[in-house]
């Protein structure tokens, strides 16, 4: 860390603020120049609440000079990491997954219909919501654990891994045998009750970008898994807030190949959530995937405007079909396979 | 609902959106204009998924006319809302509430000294945080239910009401003793479970902006726990993100305003964590009630250095003793008292 | 326009609010609900100042149906705009353009050296500023109007299109014979004087996004250029402010589809303000071919570290030449051509 | 200047990183720890591209340690600064100054008109804008340097200070007979050319903030009025972008204590181009005042609803009477006048 001091900082305001800073286990390197007088402190900073040195009398500012998190850096791991699923699939890999599916599961028919179209079309995972807390009351509330059997069943009738979310500790337990991705929302990224549980849990994780989160909090928050020993964490951009209305969140792309940089796990590019817009899901997914993206999770349902959640954002099975022959040509550009 | 057909919609598609009104039980009436063609909808839209619309060929934009929110809003109550606690401090009336206390209980002591300073200087609550899931696993993670006792036992001995964050529906029900008003933290806005049970407590609840909530979603998450029966809530502006750095978060200001027109429900200034810095906490409680703010939330420590947690953005108790002498001078300029 | 009234609106209210429509040159037709009275306002209301309602007593809110752009909305020319150059380029048809160069032109040998190798590797366009008026007065100011003769002479050497930014309206004659596409830069977005009079110019004009603008007030200002007679204006998305700072802005790609639906332009990316950082510019440059980008606009400097400006976000030439390689790929999977 | 190092970067990328930063012509302190090596960078770095050095290998990150402004800096002038006018009247001192006046001079009447009101109810300044670039091309202009006359002439029958608005380098000489204080619209915040040249103008300068731009930025931009010898500068804030849609802009209250630690120049706030709406203006003017503004900037009319621009913004004259009086009894409270 370095605290920069005022320019008119006092002496006794300067050993004030070493005193601090040794208090908080860190050593204290100071260089007295012509105009101000900065201290550079060395040692365990991670856990050192910065905000604390800003308030003390005479600092300009303080700047945390490690990276916050260290397990999620790349340098932790700079070869990338690769996670292997039970059928041989790999995310992080050289061949680009494809997560597919239903907002909500429905029915056991919309489940093996699903199924069975998105295997064909090279899905590797298939997707389903079974708890489905909605803003309004009255609404379809998701079908539970039965719902997640059905997918079960369905994937393993085509061969594919589930992926579905977890929204509550309590939830882990019955949805271990179910699910082979526990997905974690963007409103529960910083839950770091369940984060902390699922860094217990023997199952990978996808963990989602808050819309309201920098790159920093997604890999702080991946941390948090990875310090239970759970490693196999993949992250995913679904859309920031910004100013602008014609989109109902603004996707990130840029934070693929940022995320790529600073840290060694796989980044998925979710387009259904970042547009919100049916219309506008296959060139978001074709930009996630020529960015570098390790993987896409998609929206699809048999009959999309029949959806009973998120049907606005929904790809029918042929659009889907349709965007994996432009997405395979692209990822070719891109030295990888789908 | 007002869905606006683009200039070279077909009439087959203009039927097929009125057939999807139709099916969603509202009313369509039909106006054909020499460019356009604008469809509105009547009845029950509340809870229309507009955006399954959005994507349907040949419609333009799709707009909510009525507001998404009932109870909530100004018409369900327009001389406002006014909720009267056991002690007769009331929230919402003619007097600006005042909520002081440390960020984390730390100990006995500490709330028995804050509850004695916070009272003689004008406080009516006194807030203290029992559960403290910090970002890293190896900090301060609060007292629990004992914690809550102490802060209880010390409000009680100076006549003093108490107010504690809530982070779990299992919560609920063991803090019911202790605490007088139910605060819900802004990564909690739109958890729709908790505030669903909330809904059923029989305790008034205060419920924090999201750093990334909307106006029109905080009145929404508001109406989620007045379905439930439970009317007495108290909404908190507490900061926006923004791409501004100089201050942790943008505290919104015009929210005040803004809802007071949109809502009957009180609203509250947190400037501790619309800041995240001790300088800037009484400018902003000021602007705060000048603006025509309920109540002020605001985080106080006997020793603010020290403080387990929020250590920048705690004031020292003869801080806030000269920031009420400003308050109760403001608050005339705004026809209220303190 | 749809002015909807509150719940609790008065007659006369209403009947203020119908005078002050009439006003304003529109038809009202009113329905009366059995909770709130709607006024449809048909007509001219594109210049209608809205917010002048929105005060009004008795007024919930205020809509404009009908888009506030005319020339520039799909509807205008449905089949898309393809503006052709001497050469034979073409920007909007089915072959995405490519525009390379310096930020700044810094000398003739600099322009000739970038010229004959952006030809080779496929650029039809050579781009380079002229006037750089710097945040710093002590910084490189841009060599005027002989730095323009230079560009053109390379340009013309190797069968290129010049583009470079005009500032002000003085420049635009003298810079008339030099430059096939005039560029007018983020911060001059809204300088509606400096549109007016290139919609006056017989060349076309590049109209890059501002960094807090709307997409709606990027189509509002090609509109000022058309309304002057100049129907060739090309949009470009160079990366909006957003609260995320691990890039310098966050280019939004999906503007890029959300332009292609609303209006019949052509849109370019610029990845190299999009994202600010050499490494992330090919990335970005992918994203946005793969989105349906119509041309790409590339930072390249034959010694990219010791270019006079923006060196952290310039590539090297054969940098640019292998991401010609990866976008050729990319093109296909589009359907397109580069 | 501080560049960090990645944890596996080489000597000789170490080097190279050095030998950069001698050839900006800074003095290098390397400190090797066990985890990584920084390079502590002392010297004139204020004009240093720092992100030329981010995109070097080996590097993590860079950070600028001393502020990137001197002549606006706290430390140049740390008793603050306070401009005096002709008439007497003081920005920066004692007293909180008041603009009030029309958006737009309309006619000699309603200039005299509002002059005399506005000089009854307590302005200094009066305001009125004569160049109105609007953004229909079929709106009303401005009414030019006849309008500025009409406007001083009322105001010298008042005793009343002038402020307008500047858009062109071209308008400086012909307003400076006119005009007591420049203004500078958020639009032209970087409008560096412009900026300068009022850098020699003889006259105080208002400065806005741009609705995209940070407090540095906006401080960067004064320095670039007083590094040509002008040091009258006042600020302004007035309303940031955000993704809140409920006022036009979100007005940064937090903004006035910030620039007030930061810099030495007053502050303004201008609530009616903060919110967009005149029931707003009120409660925000309250808020700017208590949370220590030097100054506030109000559009006011005698016919407020008829105004030729901004109309809803624009605060009745009863109105604005009302407010002063809110505002004297708020100003008392921060220990000032009004």
């Amino acid at each position: 860390m370095i605290v920069s001091m005022q320019e008119k900082a006092t002496e006794e305001q300067i050993y004030a603020v070493i005193e601090t800073m040794e208090e908080a286990g860190v050593n204290v390197h100071r260089t007295t120049g012509a105009i101000q007088t900065i201290l550079a402190g060395v040692g365990p900073t991670a856990n050192v609440d910065l905000s604390k040195f800003e308030v003390l009398p005479g600092v300009l500012n303080v700047i945390r000079i490690s990276s916050p998190y260290k397990l999620a850096g790349r340098a932790f791991r700079p070869e990338g990491t690769v996670i292997e699923f039970r059928n041989g699939v790999k995310v992080g890999g050289e061949q680009v997954a494809v997560m597919a599916g239903p907002c909500s599961i429905e029915s056991r028919e919309q489940m093996f219909a699903t199924a069975a179209r998105v295997k064909a079309i090279g899905a590797g995972f298939l997707r389903g919501g079974a708890f489905k807390p909605r803003s309004s009351p009255y609404a379809f509330q998701g079908m539970g654990i039965p719902g997640l059997q059905m997918m079960y069943e369905a994937a393993q009738e085509h061969g594919l891994l589930t992926v579905s979310e977890v929204m509550e500790i309590a939830q882990i337990e019955p949805m271990l045998p179910y699910v082979d991705l526990f997905q974690v929302g963007a409103r529960n990224m910083q839950n770091f009750n369940l984060l902390r549980e699922l860094g217990q849990a023997r199952k990978p994780v996808l963990l989602k970008r808050g819309i309201a989160a920098t790159i920093e909090e997604l890999l702080l928050s991946s941390e948090y898994i990875m310090a239970g020993g759970n490693y196999e964490v993949i992250l995913c951009e679904r859309g920031i807030r910004t100013y602008e209305t014609a989109t109902r969140n603004t996707m990130d792309i840029s934070a693929i190949p940022v995320i790529h940089k600073l840290s060694h796990l796989p980044i998925v590019g979710d387009p259904s959530h970042g547009t919100g817009r049916r219309d506008m899901v296959a060139p978001m997914a074709r930009a996630a995937v020529a960015a570098g993206a390790d993987a896409i999770l998609v929206e699809v349902h048999p009959n999309a405007d029949k959806a009973a959640s998120d049907a606005a954002q929904t790809l029918y099975l042929d659009q889907f079909d349709e965007l994996m022959g432009q997405l395979r040509v692209i990822a070719t550009a891109v030295g990888r396979t789908m």
